[in-house]
C-alpha cells in the first residue's frame, strides 16, 4: 500500500478523536437548574426509547436482507461472497454515528440553554460543536469503514487479470454502501414520521384549539416534539449524508477502477484513494473550520450566520486548494480538468444552497409573496406556496444539469467520444465527493439547528428570563437558515450521488455480462477495446431509448416516487390524528393540566409518536426495497436503467418541491409574526400557522425521505444486479 | 386510392352533418323567460369576447412560428416545404372546433335550463346532445384535415424509392399536429387560466367574506365564472382532445410506413391508412351512441349515469368488433396480436378512468379520509389531499406500463428482438388510436358537464321553481362525475399519444440521419437491414442511457414540467388576485349590488379574467416552445430524447397529481354539504370549501396544461428535428 493512502484511515482516526473531544467538552458544561435538567432527561429519555425501538425493527430488517444476500452470494453464485458483511458492516457504522450524533445532540441542548445564561458566543460555540461531535463521527465513520475493507480486501483478494482485482474490490465495498442506505431509509423515514406526528398534533391541539404558545411544558405533545427534532432532524440527517459521502467516494472508486482498465497498476489505484483521499483531508480541513466558528455578544442574525459561513467557507476553500494538490501529487491524466470536475460539483453545492435560500427565506420575494397571500385567505396562500415550489424546483435541476456536464467535459477535456465515457463519468463521480468533502462542518452546521431549537425549548420551558430566551432564540433562528440551506444540500448531493451511482451500476453490469458470457478477453484488452465493449453493452442490453422496457422502466420510476411520497405523506397524516386524539384525551382527562398544577404524561405522546414511526414506515421501505428487484426480473438490465433514471429526476424534482414550499411557508409565517400583513394573532398569521403545518411533513417527512429512495434504488440494483441480467423475464 | 380509404372522408363528414344536425335541432328549442335570455346572453357575450381576445393572441403566435418554419423549410432546407402549411391548417382547424363547440354550449345551456321545466329526460337529452355538437366537430375536422392533406399529399409528392413516398407524406402530416398542438397551448393554459381566476375570485369575496351562495347573481364574478365553465372545460378540453386525436393517427400513420419500409406497397399502405380508418368508424359509433343516450324521469344519479355509460360503452363495444374486421380486411400481419393492441388500449382508457373514480368519487374511501380529516382543520385535509393526490398518481402509469408493454407484445407476437421494434412501436400506437377512437361520444360527455353546470346556474340566477333545480342539480352533479373521470381519459391518452409520438421522433431524426449522411441504401434496404440500420443509430446519436446528455435531457425535462406548472399555479393566484380585488371593489362601491337592487358590473370582472388569462399564458407558453428548440441546440438528438422522456414520465404524474387532489377536495366537500361530518355550515365546511379552492388550479389549470405540455414539447422535437440533427453544439 503506498503511502498516500495511510491519510485516509489518518483522517478518519482524526475525526473521531476531535469528535470525541468535543463531547467530552461539551460533557464538562453544567446542565443548569434542576427543571432544566429534568426536561433534557425528558428529551433524551424519549430520544433513547425512539432509537432502541427503531433499531430492533432494523435489525429485524438487516437479518432479513442478509439472508438474501447470503443465498444471492452463496446458493446462486452471481454475488460474491464478500457483500453480505461489507453490508452489515456499513449498516453498523450508520448506526453507530446516529447513536453518538443524538447522544450529544440531547445531552448538548439543555447546556447550550445554560450557556445561553452567560453569553451567547459561549452559546453558540457550545451548539455547534456539539453539532460537530455528528458531522466528524460520520465523515470518521466512513472513513474508518472504507480503510479497513480496502485494506482487507487488498490483501485477501488474489491477484487477477491486470485491472481486474481493483474491480472487484471497489463493487464488494460499493455493497457497503447498502448498508448504510437501508440504515438511513428508517432513519428518514422513521424519524420524519415521528417528528411530524408530534409537531403536528402539538401544534394543531396545542397552538391551534387550547390558545397555548409553542413548547409550553403544559402541552403533553411538546417533548415528543422536542424529541422528533433529535430524532428527525439529527439523526435522519445524519444518516441520510452518512451514505451520500459513503457512496460518493465507493461509486467514484469504482468508476475510477474501471476508467483505467488496461492503463498500468498504479494509474488506477490512484484512480481509486483519489476520492478518498480528497474526502479525508476536506475531513481534516473541517475539524480545523469548526475550530474557527465564533462570535461576540449582541452580535445580530446576519454577524451570527457570517460566524458560521465562515468555518464553512474556509474549510471549502481550503479543500479547492488540496484538492489540486492531491490530482497533482497523484498525477492523474488531465488532473487540471477533474480539479475543474471538483471544482464545479463544490459550486454546484453553493449554488443549490443559494437558490434555496432565495426560494425559502422570508429576505426575498417568493416568501414575502407567499406571506402576502395570506391576506385573501389560506386557499390562496396554499396555492402561493405550492406554485412557488413548483417553480423553485427547476433551479437546481438546471444547476445539477450544468454540474454534471461541466465535470463530465472538464473531466475528458471537452469530449464526448466514446472511449472517453468512462473517464467523464469518473469525472461526474469526483464532482459529488467534490461537493460533500466537507461534510463533517457542513453537517455541523446543519445538526447545530435542532440543538438550538431544543436549547429554546428547555429554556422556555424552564421559565428562563427574558435576556436568555433572546439568546436561545437568536440561535433558534440561525438554526432555521441554516436548517433549508442543509436540506437543499442534501438533496443535491443525493441526486450528484446518485447519479454517480447509476454510473457505477453500469460498470457492475457490465461485468457481470463479461463474467455470463465468459469473455474476460474484452474485459482486459484496454482502452483500445472499449468502445466495442461500450456498443456490445448498448447492443446486448438494449439501452437505449426506444426500447419499450427502458421506457417502462422510466414510467416506473416515476411511479416509485410517487407512491412512496404518497405513503410516506398519508402517515404521517395518520400518525398526527393519533397524537391529536391522545393530547385532547389528556387535556380532558386531566384538567389540571391546563392550570399548570398536573404534569402530562409526556411519556405516553413519545410512545404514540414512536409507535406510529414504526408502523408507518414499513410499507414504504419495503417498497423502495422491492421496486428494484421486481422490475429487475421483469424488465431486466434495460428496465433497471430506466427505473433508476426515472426515479433520480423525477424524486430530485418532487423533494426539492416539497422542502421548498415547507420552508417558505414555515417562513412567511414567521415573517408575519414579525408584523407584517396583521402580526401574530391576525387573520393572516392563522392562515399562514396553516400553511406552516401544511408544509411539516412536505419539508421533513417525505420531502427528505426521498433523498434516500433515489439513493436506495440505485443501491438495491447495484447489488441485486446478478438477478436482473441472469433471471429477467422479457 | 383504395375504395376503403373513403371510410375516413365518410367518417369525417357524417361527424359534421350530425353535429349540424344536433346544433339546429338545439337551437329550435325554446330559450324560457326573459330574465334566462338575459343570463344567457351574458355568458355567451363574455365567451366571445374572450375567445376574440385568445384568437388574436394566437393569430400573432402562429404567423410568428409560420415564419419561423418557413425559413427552416426554405432557408436552411432542412424541412419539408410542406411543414409551413400543414401546421397552419391543423391551427385553423382546432381552432374552428373550439369556436363551433363554444357557440353550441353557451347556446345550449339556457335552453337546457328550460327543458328542465318539462322533464329531467328533456334536459338530459339536450345538454348531452348539445356537447356531442363538440365531440362530433372535434373528430369529424380532425378527420377532414387528414383527408384531405392525404389526398393531396398523394397526388403531388413524386414517386420516390420504394416506401419512401409514404414515409414523407406521414412526417409532414405529423406536423398538422403541432398546429393542433399550439392552437391547444393557449386554450388549456389561457383557457385555464381564466376559469380558476373567475372561480377562485368569486369564492372567494363571494362565499368565504359575504355568505352568499354560489351562481347568487349578486356576485359581479358570476358570469365570469360561468363563463370560465365553457372556456376551460369545452373549448380547453376541446382542443386538448382535438390534438390527441390528431397527434395519434398520424404518429401511428408514420410509424406503420416507417415499419414497412421495403415491404410490398401494400401492405405499408394499409398499415398507413389503418389508424385512420379505426378512427372514423369510431366516429361513426359515436354518432350511433349518442342516439342512444336517454333516460326517464325520476331517475337517480346511478341511473343517470347508466345513460351515459350506456352509449359510451355500447360504442366502444362495437369498435372492438370492427377493428378486428377493419384489420383482417386490410390483411395486416399479425392481425390478431394488432387487434390485442387496440383492445390493450381501450382497456387501458377504461381502467384509468375507473382509477380516477376511485380516487376522486365520494362513493370511495380516499375522498371519504379526506373529508373526515377536515375534523382536526384545514391543514389535516390539504395534507391528506396531497397524499391521496400522490398516492393515485401511481395507478395510472402503472396502467400506462402495463398497456405499452402488453401493446408491444402482442403487435411483435411477444418478441423484443431488433427488427420486430418498429411494429412494436407501431402497435403502441394503434393503442393509442384504439383509446381514442370513440372520441366523439367521449368528448360529448365532457362538454356535456359544462353545460349542465350552466344550465344550473341559470336556473339559479333567474330564480327557477325548486322542481326545475333539482333536475339541474340531477344533471350537474352526474357532470362533476363524467369531468373527473374525462380528466383521467385526457391525461392517459395524451401520455400514450406522446409515446407514440416520441417513437415517430426517432422516426424522423433517422430520416434527417440518412438525407445527412447521404446513405439512402440503407433506408431501402428492407427489414434485413433494420438491425444494422438500428444499431447504426443508437451509436451514432449515442441515445443510451450512460449518454450525459440523454441524462441532461432527462432532468430538464422534468424541469421544464415543473418550471411549467409552477408558472400556470402561480398566475392563477396572480389573475384570481385582482379578481378578489374587483368583485371586493364593486360591493363596496355600488352597495345596492348585496341588496339586490343594483346589477353588478360582469361585463368588467369577463374582462379582468380575460386580461388575466392572455397576459400570464404568455411566458409558460413559451418556455414549453422553447425548451425543446434550446435543448435540441446544445445537446442534440440525446438531449431531446432524454427531454422528451423526461416530461412525458413527469409531466404525467404531476398531471394525474394535480387532478385527482383538485378533483378529492372537491367532491370532499361535496360530501360534507351532504351532511357528513358537521354538513353544511360547520367548521369541516369551512375547511373543505379552503380545499375545494385549493384544488381550483391544480384541476383545471396546471393539472390539464402538462397533457398540452407533454403532447407540445415533442411536436416541437419533431417539427424542429432538423435543427438539432445538423446544428447541435455539444
Amino acid at each position: 500500500m503506498p503511502e498516500i493512502f495511510w491519510l485516509v484511515p489518518a483522517g478518519s482516526i482524526l475525526a473521531l478523536v476531535f469528535a470525541a473531544y468535543f463531547f467530552r467538552q461539551m460533557m464538562r458544561m453544567d446542565e443548569g437548574t434542576d427543571q432544566m435538567k429534568k426536561i433534557a432527561a425528558h428529551v433524551r429519555r424519549g430520544a433513547s426509547a425512539y432509537l432502541r425501538q427503531q433499531y430492533k425493527v432494523v435489525i429485524i430488517v438487516f437479518l432479513i436482507i442478509t439472508v438474501i444476500f447470503s443465498i444471492l452470494a452463496y446458493g446462486l453464485g452471481i454475488q460474491n461472497k464478500w457483500v453480505p458483511f461489507a453490508f452489515l458492516t456499513g449498516g453498523f457504522f450508520s448506526g453507530l454515528a446516529g447513536f453518538f450524533g443524538m447522544k450529544a445532540a440531547t445531552y448538548a441542548s439543555g447546556r447550550v440553554a445554560n450557556a445561553c445564561r452567560k453569553s451567547l458566543d459561549g452559546g453558540l460555540r457550545l451548539a455547534f460543536r456539539s453539532g460537530a461531535v455528528m458531522g466528524l463521527v460520520v465523515v470518521g465513520l466512513v472513513l474508518l469503514d472504507i480503510s479497513l475493507w480496502f485494506i482487507a480486501l487488498n490483501i485477501f483478494i488474489p491477484e487477477m487479470e491486470p485491472g481486474y482485482k481493483l474491480m472487484t474490490i471497489t463493487a464488494i465495498m460499493l455493497t457497503f454502501g447498502m448498508g448504510a442506505s437501508t440504515q438511513a431509509l428508517f432513519a428518514r423515514v422513521g424519524g420524519g414520521i415521528f417528528t411530524k406526528a408530534a409537531d403536528v398534533g402539538a401544534d394543531l391541539v396545542g397552538k391551534m384549539e387550547e390558545g397555548i404558545p409553542e413548547d409550553d411544558p403544559r402541552n403533553p405533545a411538546t417533548i415528543a416534539d422536542n424529541v422528533g427534532d433529535n430524532v428527525g432532524d439529527v439523526a435522519g440527517m445524519g444518516a441520510d449524508l452518512f451514505e451520500s459521502f459513503a457512496a460518493s467516494i465507493l461509486a467514484t472508486a469504482l468508476l475510477g477502477a474501471a476508467a483505467f482498465i488496461g492503463y498500468e497498476s498504479s494509474a488506477q489505484f490512484n484512480a481509486v484513494i483519489a476520492p478518498m483521499l480528497i474526502a479525508s483531508i476536506g475531513t481534516i480541513l473541517s475539524i480545523f473550520g469548526v475550530f474557527m466558528v465564533r462570535t461576540r455578544e449582541g452580535a445580530n442574525q446576519k454577524q451570527l450566520l457570517r460566524s458560521l459561513g465562515f468555518g464553512v467557507n474556509l474549510s471549502a476553500f481550503l479543500i479547492v486548494i488540496a484538492s489540486f494538490l492531491v490530482l497533482y501529487f497523484l498525477n492523474m491524466p488531465n488532473y487540471l480538468g477533474l480539479w475543474g470536475s471538483i471544482v464545479t460539483g463544490l459550486l454546484a453545492g453553493i449554488a443549490i444552497g443559494q437558490s434555496t435560500e432565495y426560494f425559502t427565506a422570508s429576505a426575498y420575494r417568493p416568501t414575502q409573496k407567499i406571506a402576502e397571500s395570506s391576506q385573501t385567505g389560506t386557499a390562496t396562500l396554499i396555492i402561493s406556496g405550492v406554485g412557488n415550489g413548483l417553480l423553485s424546483a427547476s433551479l437546481p435541476l438546471f444547476i445539477i444539469v450544468v454540474a454534471i456536464t461541466m465535470a463530465f467535459l472538464f473531466a475528458t477535456g471537452f469530449s464526448f467520444a466514446v472511449d472517453s465515457l468512462n473517464y467523464g463519468l469518473y469525472g461526474i463521480g469526483i464532482a459529488a465527493v467534490g461537493m460533500l468533502s466537507t461534510l463533517g462542518i457542513t453537517l455541523a452546521t446543519d445538526a447545530y439547528g435542532p440543538i438550538a431549537d431544543n436549547a429554546g425549548g428547555n429554556a422556555e420551558m424552564s421559565g428562563l428570563g427574558e435576556e436568555v430566551r433572546r439568546r436561545t432564540d437568536a440561535l433558534d433562528a440561525l438554526g432555521n437558515t441554516t436548517a433549508a440551506t442543509g436540506k437543499g444540500f442534501a438533496i443535491g448531493s443525493a441526486a450528484l450521488t446518485a447519479l454517480a451511482l447509476l454510473a457505477s451500476y453500469f460498470e457492475e453490469v457490465k461485468m457481470m455480462f463479461v463474467k455470463i458470457l465468459d469473455r474476460p478477453d474484452e474485459l482486459i484488452a484496454g482502452t483500445k477495446a472499449s468502445e466495442a465493449r461500450f456498443i456490445d453493452f448498448v447492443v446486448h442490453y438494449e439501452v437505449h431509448l426506444m426500447n419499450p422496457k427502458v421506457i417502462a422502466g422510466i414510467l416506473l420510476g416515476v411511479m416509485a416516487v410517487y407512491l412512496f411520497s404518497g405513503l410516506t405523506m398519508n402517515a404521517v397524516g395518520r400518525a398526527a390524528q393519533k397524537m391529536v386524539d391522545e393530547v385532547r384525551r389528556q387535556f380532558r382527562m386531566m384538567p389540571g393540566i391546563i392550570e399548570g398544577t398536573e404534569e402530562p404524561d409526556y411519556a405516553r405522546c413519545v410512545q404514540i409518536s414512536t409507535r406510529g414511526a414504526q408502523h408507518e414506515m414499513l410499507l414504504p421501505s419495503l417498497i423502495a426495497l422491492l421496486i428494484p428487484v421486481v422490475v429487475g426480473l421483469i424488465f431486466g438490465v434495460p428496465g433497471i436503467s430506466g427505473l433508476l433514471l426515472g426515479t433520480i429526476s423525477s424524486g430530485f424534482a418532487l423533494a426539492i418541491f416539497m422542502a421548498n414550499s415547507g420552508g417558505a411557508w414555515d417562513n412567511a409565517k414567521k415573517y408575519i409574526e414579525e408584523g407584517n400583513f396583521g402580526g401574530k394573532g391576525s387573520a393572516s398569521h392563522k392562515s399562514a400557522i396553516t400553511g406552516d403545518t401544511v408544509g411539516d411533513p412536505f419539508k421533513d417527512t417525505s420531502g427528505p425521505s426521498l433523498n434516500i429512495l433515489i439513493k436506495l434504488m440505485v443501491m438495491a440494483s447495484v447489488v441485486t444486479v446478478g438477478v436482473a441480467v441472469a433471471y429477467s423475464i422479457l
